[in-house]
């Protein structure tokens, strides 16, 4: 491997060069394994060890490395045997958020505004688990192919369609189709005691703002989890993605 | 502030430095002012900005600092314009589970090895949020004190009793008081259709390695968060903190 090979992977810790590239890195044997099997175009993939998964050591684009490359090239602390770099696909089209939105059959999330890499990943994870059809972001949520959004998808990024696009024309996309938006709000109604529509968009607020006010009239209902006991301890809230989790539970609850 | 005080705070970052002086740090208006008006001893309060909550700027050990020193002694990579050094409390004695487990009306989540200081954190919000009463973790889950623990409880470490002990201990007293012990496993029954016993133990897997075997006999009923569609998408897992989440509301949700 030259070392412009290896500055290159390394640069791809940065979303301008990312962009630029139009690739992504991903760790771990499991995730280098998920990325393979997927349909995405794996660009390069490194190992430092013989008894990785065959998949990967098989793969044509493989190349055995030593450890201190791997260190070089890693975005993790520490480092894992295995990674790929991959190509990103082509960005979904506006006009697909209006095919999901008349589909009766569609369930989406769509996430304004968050912030935490973290957070994006563990819910594409939780809408993969729940068979959630989409993931549509505002413009202003954390990159997709952040290395950190990335690894916490635990390779459901290959597996789940994310749309970045407005989220008030989305919303008005699945409104006209006869969806229901729904959105978590402090003074909602109690999720347990609602029927909840299967073909809807449910909208979840970001870490420091909840849901903007330009969403506020895109809601057509408006849910709450309650807390234990009633009133609550002082807890002002839960984490987005714990939300998420709940909420998607709870629609696929009865089905 | 003197340049050995910066050296301090700036320790506490490490976990032999937190452990030997007892100290853990929390950042940002919100954690700063739960810290104070929670039971904890705040030994220094350091604030960047005049407008900062009155509770703050008012507190007796609270000290006005210029950004510069803030941007020194933040763990933060971007610093927020409040931090506290809080006094870790005395840990809370292997008895006190004992007394927890034969109270009738105590829910307690039990997390075996959990590894990743968000989890942990997010786990302790989910706690609060849902009057679970205390978070007891194995010994080698990590550090509550950790600095990325600590901010995502977004305060809940202020009224959440989290203990650290022998978790086959722990579930051996819930079953001797005639508590319920429950886990999540890949081979459980679907938790929507049980009766949740509210006299119970919950154990969590850890993120690598889920419920770990020392613990299976402990567990007396094993309850599965069913993906959908029935069979899943090729998702392996939940994240452990949104298995929790879902875990902690249907405990909740009918009482």
């Amino acid at each position: 491997m030259t070392n412009s090979e290896i500055k290159h992977i390394s640069s791809l810790k940065n979303k301008k060069a990312r962009s630029e590239a139009g690739e992504f890195v991903v760790e771990s044997e499991k995730l280098v394994v998920e990325a393979i099997e997927s349909g995405f175009e794996v660009k390069l993939v490194c190992y430092t060890s013989d008894d990785v998964d065959r998949r990967i050591a098989s793969h044509p684009a493989a190349i055995a490395v030593d450890r201190k490359t791997m260190d070089r090239i890693s975005l993790l602390s520490s480092p894992s045997p295995a990674l790929a770099v991959v190509s990103m696909p082509a960005s979904v089209a506006d006009e697909e958020v209006g095919g999901l939105a008349t589909n009766p059959g569609t369930l989406c999330l769509a996430l304004d505004g968050v912030r935490d890499p973290g957070n994006l990943g563990t819910i594409i994870r939780i809408a993969d688990w729940f068979g959630i059809d989409a993931v549509i972001a505002s413009p202003d949520t954390v990159e997709l192919y952040n290395p950190k959004t990335i690894q916490s998808t635990m390779g459901s990024v290959f597996r789940k369609k994310v749309v970045y696009c407005d989220l008030a024309d989305a919303a008005r996309q699945f409104s006209q189709a006869g969806a229901a938006v729904y959105g978590t709000f402090l003074e909602g109604d109690n999720i347990y005691s609602q029927k909840l529509d299967r073909h809807a968009l449910i909208v979840m607020g970001s870490e420091s703002f909840g849901i903007r006010d330009y969403l506020h009239s895109s809601v057509t209902k408006k849910l709450f989890i309650p807390p234990y006991p009633a009133g609550g301890s002082g807890c002002e809230s839960l984490n987005v993605s714990a939300a998420a989790a709940i909420v998607c539970s709870e629609f696929r609850r009865n089905y």
